[in-house]
């Protein structure tokens, strides 16, 4: 039966990078519909002998087992946001166009690479591609192996290859949300003065968010910068009702020198007087980047890194205990955008930078 | 055929009031169902030979034509507000309990009783029962007989029966709506500083708000008080963008010293420098005092006439040149509750008096 040798979705991981990387936008792989993509990853890894394979829902893990002092993890997500009119992938000039292009197949194909060329790279590296990094915590796939079998994420170092301009960007910044909740008394508006009006009351809360004077500390050399910042509003009962609520919901992001629980400490000494509530809130990740494996791969890509403002799972390799970067194709400003694309200079950059650093 | 001569929602005007008022409650009539109350009404005042009555969708008009120098309004809703666990009437000492006892029919009763045992009233009366007042204007009875046939509200003076606490309460304010908009530029609230954040933005249009200093002006003896406050507050993208637009629903009541268009120039001074959008309006109603008909109508109730601060049907009679008093039973806190009530002594007061100042 002629064509059984490839599947529909097979891949061929000796192809270029680019070519690599638009087959990959090519398989859509929504958020929680990774199947078809994590079998063609599963596939293609699994026909390299240098390789011990592991798959856990649609989750790879890929590892080399060489003993090197070192190891570390290459990884990136295999889902993406919604389609919006922007598949297939489309080639114009030096741009590669397509959903996911950005964030993040362009730097799953470059981990691809790795993974078949390097048969016996200087540090052992465990390759992770996963699902469901788009949407809530709860489906994570790197999130799940982290609780059930950490062992697979043990490294001295790990490299999340989210777009970052294909420069370094170090640790992640932590985020915290609350409601800042003012009451009142209602009243019919044709007696407003009988009533107390708590959509008045968030004046002074919006005084204190534009008065915040937001730390810009140095940490490992990189200047973070905090934020404190209304994401939603929302108050009234009727056009003629004085209202008796007013709840302003505010987003704190805060540099990885404070944990959680400083953070949220922080931001009731700001509303001091002020009812809040806390909605939700994730740690940030210290850059690390004295460690000697983080040194010497920030002095393999060369130029200056860069703090990562925006939370990326690098987070979790950090609550592991391994320090981790964001270093990837694409600019991370396109990501989610309907218009995302990638560099085909960047593609190639961040292969060859790995590469010559991986290189025996 | 036994029990013809009175069909199920037969309505006894010869009944004292109170009996006729719990009457008129339990006859459900819920804004664009008051069929069968309309019929019950109708059907009563067609027995009265002293009435030209005619009927206008499920409004009931009924008037005595006896030449008199003077002619007045006697007006009442025959709607309510939705059913809230409050049917049927229930009498309690020297209360009635039951949805519409308070707002308003207790002053359609007054009416009612009026229509009949008033034969030769020493002004010519219009009787109005009307649909549709607790909901879009559009609905409105009065509003439709006003621009349909405005000669059958021909008057020298209107009284509007709308719950009052028995006292005179004198034309009414205006209302009016407007939305102040905020607008900024969006971003990612992990570089909160790349954006203009619209939420921060209403921090000054609330401090206006609380520093609103109202008027209150006096008009024919009455003290008004204008009121500027906020009925709702709207903005936010998502939990994680800064927000470009936030929306400040503002309501203004005006003393019927000034007309929408007025008003409409004050609030626009009170927010130069913001964009604003008019929601919608309504007019206020002088009192008209000073009016012979009116002055005379205050002197027979006796007592301090006070201002109307809540937007009322008397408006409408204003517009049509017509000066209109709202005085009924009931207070007017306790409509659209569900606990709504009105005084027994409320009721007689109203009857009597009317009476009194009607009797030839």
């Amino acid at each position: 039966m002629p064509g059984m040798t490839s599947t529909p979705t097979g891949l061929d991981l000796g192809a270029d990078v680019v070519t690599l990387t638009a087959a990959l936008v090519d398989i859509e792989s929504v958020s929680r519909d990774e199947a078809r993509i994590a079998d063609a990853v599963e596939s293609a890894l699994r026909g390299l002998a240098h390789l011990r394979v592991e798959r856990d829902g649609h989750t790879i893990v890929a590892r080399t087992d060489l003993g090197r002092e070192e190891r570390v993890v290459v990884a990136g997500h295999l889902d993406t946001v919604p389609v919006n009119r922007n598949l297939p992938s489309r080639r114009s000039g030096d741009t590669l166009h397509g959903l996911g292009s950005c964030d993040m197949k362009g730097g799953v194909a470059v981990g691809l690479r790795l993974a078949r060329s390097l048969p016996e790279p200087n540090r052992d590296v465990t390759y992770v591609f996963y699902e469901a990094e788009e949407i809530e915590a709860e489906f994570n796939g790197l999130g799940r192996l982290a609780g059930a079998r950490p062992e697979l994420l043990t490294a001295d170092f790990a490299i999340l290859m989210e777009p970052s301009n294909a420069v370094v960007e170090a640790g992640c910044q932590g985020t915290l949300r609350v409601e800042v909740v003012l009451r009142g008394e209602r009243a019919h508006s044709a007696r407003s003065w009988r009533g107390v009006n708590a959509i008045h009351a968030a004046g002074p809360v919006l005084e204190r968010l534009v008065d915040y004077e937001a730390r810009q500390p140095i940490i490992d050399g990189l200047t973070y910068r905090d934020g404190l910042t209304a994401v939603g509003i929302a108050g009234g009962v009727a056009g003629n009702v004085v209202p008796d609520e007013c709840r302003v919901s505010v987003n704190h992001r805060f540099a990885p020198d404070r944990s959680e629980e400083q953070a949220y400490v922080h931001v009731r000494e700001v509303f001091e007087g002020f009812e809040i509530e806390l909605v939700d809130s994730a740690p940030g990740a210290l850059p690390g980047l004295s460690r000697p494996a983080a040194a010497a791969f920030v002095q393999a890509v060369g130029g200056e890194p860069a703090p990562k403002f925006g939370w990326t799972d690098v987070a979790q390799f950090s609550a592991l205990g391994v320090p981790a970067v964001n270093y990837g194709p694409g600019d991370p400003m396109l990501a989610h955008t309907q218009g995302e694309s990638v560099p085909v200079a960047d593609l190639h950059r961040c292969e060859d930078t790995l590469r010559s650093w991986l290189s025996p």
